[in-house]
């Protein structure tokens, strides 16, 4: 490899710092590219437009190009806010259009095995937000794993004391599924959280 | 995604145009990548010198940034010429450190439901080597899959009658593996093939 090109090989190692990505991916991309030349050039300058362009909107730190980001910008219900870990769980929630409200993006959950304290998200400038008065409810749609739980806890102890409603996602079935497949604790919530119909 | 940022929906266009990366995925890798500044330049920079200084050579058609290659330019055994379809193929041959001589790359395989014929592989150029008399035993190595077959055959049609030895990898069980899960195809050719101890 090093023979060949001292460029390709520099490519292959930047390739492997993607996620999900190992020597050998990483070398069948790089090939794969090599095959395109103008494909090499359009991601590489999509990679500075967004390197120049991206950044983190002040006040909610969901990413944006435009300083507040159009959520924050908008006509939304600014008395429900809703809680996430990362930029990506707001597009989720987005494309659900279930939501009216405006977003705060943790950056993060709390994992103290890997380091991750309340100072490491963006705890502060949430609490500082609620301090507006604005806010009623805020709608906590961290990740149901052992971390965002954790988060959800955390953030609920802060937040109730200022009597402001703290509410979290709904447990249940998933859409389409088979039953015979939902793990136990999954259907437990359901019933737990039957509706009348 | 759209409302967020024109740069990162086109960053996730690029990325979706690699080998096994669906929307989903380059959405993920779009994300990761916002969280390392620092990588997207040196993606973005490795990008653009590959596609500045990664050429073809001349003679062999393997990648290279010298053209000659290293390998074309050489010491090497001029009498035997191994003929691969893919630069990357080139390279799963020199790992093995088995074969001494130089290379022809074809840059693909005879497939005329895809298209490819006899004129869109470097076949003309290595006919032309052959020419040159010193190459005395052509080694084909193309991939054993139905293309590959029908490019070693085709060669093997071409070559033979001017007098030079032509040759293909062996059949046979892969090291490491357990006879009980090898195909039947490959213990018969492994069986055909067997050789005394």
């Amino acid at each position: 490899m090093l023979h060949f090109s001292g460029s390709l090989t520099r490519l292959v190692g930047e390739l492997k710092k993607l996620p999900g990505v190992g020597e050998k991916s990483a070398l069948r991309l790089a090939f794969h590219l090599l095959k395109y030349p103008g494909n090499i050039e359009a991601l590489a300058e999509s990679l500075m437009q967004v390197k120049e362009k991206v950044r983190f909107c002040s006040l909610c730190f969901a990413i944006t190009e435009d300083d507040p980001c159009w959520i924050c910008s908008g006509e939304r219900d600014g008395a429900t806010l809703c809680v996430v870990e990362e930029p990506q769980d707001l597009l989720a929630l987005e494309r659900s259009r279930a939501f009216r409200g405006r977003y705060h993006v943790l950056q993060g959950a709390l994992s103290p095995l890997n380091g991750v304290t309340p100072r490491d998200l963006r705890i502060a400038e949430l609490m500082q937000r609620l301090e507006g008065g604005e806010v009623r409810e805020v709608l906590i749609a961290t990740n149901f794993t052992v971390e965002g739980e954790a988060t959800a806890l955390y953030l609920t102890r802060m937040i109730k004391p200022l009597g402001i409603k703290v509410t979290r996602l709904a447990h249940g079935i998933p859409i389409g599924s088979d039953l015979e497949y939902v793990d136990a604790a999954t259907v437990q919530r359901a019933v737990e959280g039957r509706s009348e119909l």
